[in-house]
């Protein structure tokens, strides 16, 4: 198996699906705003990393949570757009297309993306079958990860970094930005499949490694990628004044810590029941152009 | 009783709880801009109401679902700043005191507002003396309300609305901008105490109905409030080429609306155990000077 192909057809999978829960309704503008932000692309690797945990443990029924797979990507969605704002980091390409604001002003872009985030509770809390208690504790986690102790946490603090001390902002931006919402995604698939403590405490470890991993490569393709694969300008981090791990490490430097965040990455799962599929997603990171 | 006093009296009770229900953390100034906007006050008529529609059903130990009453002035407050926005309302003062924006930055108010919002829910899915599934409604209609079908929606065709087509326009704005969050508040009471399907329904009609009394007051006052007592500037909305009540039907009709609805509030609710303070509440709504 070719994991750039499998997980190319799990992500054909997961935008089929993304189709299907799609929300219509008044005013369009607002609601197609949404859509093309939903449907611009990307690797979906965030409900992919839901259902793979899962599988990791062992469910087999798939269908029954990938609503929450979904609503995982609206979450990342809703982020996307108001990071592109042009009172954040400013971008009017992302994929190679014209970002939300872009196409249907400010107003509409915040507004696009606050509905994102509270229809993605909507789904979760529609779910018929999981039982209640799984899925406030997924709301929980899902909060959790993308609120003011993860992602928010961290895109405010990539916003306000202060060029000293480095090497502590990196890694709390870091984490907080990009692998606390990755590590939830794992954690959710271990308790949508009955995980053990065990094997629950062991994807949550995988999923902050690999989301550690996952955004310094980001890092690093900023720096040498090819931009026509990437469908961005590169070095764009260092025209912002960012900070990223190449801007404080070196590059192959920060090549060596993916790898080695990679490696206990793999590791972690080994006690899970199919942990093949995770172990080449976490590979795939660190190999990755896009 | 004076009505005037005991929303006062809980209100007070409600900020103690905000207060002790505010986040801390890192980075410091995202913690403080949502603390900022969360202590600059306000009537918190919609934590109010899930106190007082679960008392109204029979509720007694009201401490056990406090949280959530806290959970939906973070809604609510989110709300406030990303309205505030420049890209949106594009308001300097919010009762009085600079806005969000004004004080904290653009980047961190769009922060704080979406922090605000995952950290409701996140309060929600904490609470140990509600029944998971009790829980998981709350969220569905805490989202649904605040959410593309209620609040955001009503927000972008308020922002999207064209002038033709008045009477139709208006009553979607107000609906669901306001009237769905505030029917969403009286549910959830509902919901908390164990309510009869009639009991509930009775609750979101009365939700509705004060809900939409309570925006048309609101558009009078803005119309011939005192700028003092309100703590912001007058006629903000005709200068803004907002729609409004006054501005499709008039002054006295507008007034005549929102009598009407409150009637229809205050004798929706009679089949309650205890209506009494929720009627007094209604009638409040258009009464008040702020």
């Amino acid at each position: 198996m070719d994991i750039r192909e499998y997980l190319k057809e799990q992500a054909d999978l997961i935008n089929d699906k993304i189709r299907e829960y799609i929300p219509s309704g008044t005013p369009k503008k607002l609601f197609d705003a949404m859509a093309y932000s939903l449907m611009a692309g990307g690797k979906r690797i965030r409900p992919v990393l839901i259902v793979e945990s899962a599988k990791a443990v062992g469910k087999e029924n798939v269908e029954e949570i990938i609503d929450i797979a979904v609503a995982a990507e609206f979450l990342h969605t809703y982020s996307l757009i108001h990071d592109d704002l042009p009172a954040m980091d400013d971008d009017d390409l992302r994929r190679g297309k014209p970002t939300c604001h872009k196409v249907y002003g400010e107003a509409i872009a915040i507004l696009a993306g606050d509905g994102l985030q509270s229809y993605a509770f909507e789904l979760v809390s529609k779910n018929k079958n999981i039982s209640s208690d799984k899925l406030v504790k997924v709301i929980n986690i899902l909060a959790h990860g993308t609120g003011i102790y993860g992602m928010v946490g961290g895109q405010a603090a990539d916003i306000l970094h202060e060029k000293e001390n480095s090497f502590d902002d990196i890694h709390f931006i870091h984490t907080h930005k990009t692998a606390k919402f990755i590590q939830s995604c794992c954690q959710i698939g271990a308790v949508l499949s009955d995980a053990s403590k065990e094997e629950e405490e062991a994807l949550k470890n995988y999923g902050l490694y690999i989301g550690l991993a996952f955004q310094i490569w980001d890092d690093i393709l900023d720096e040498i990628g090819d931009e026509e694969k990437l469908g961005k300008k590169t070095k764009k981090d260092r025209e912002k004044n960012k900070l990223t791990y190449p801007s404080v490490y070196g590059l192959e430097k920060s090549k060596n810590i993916a790898k080695n965040y990679v490696e206990k990455a793999i590791n972690e799962i080994k006690i899970l029941k199919n942990p093949e599929i995770l172990q080449e997603i976490a590979n795939y990171i660190i190999s990755r152009e896009v």
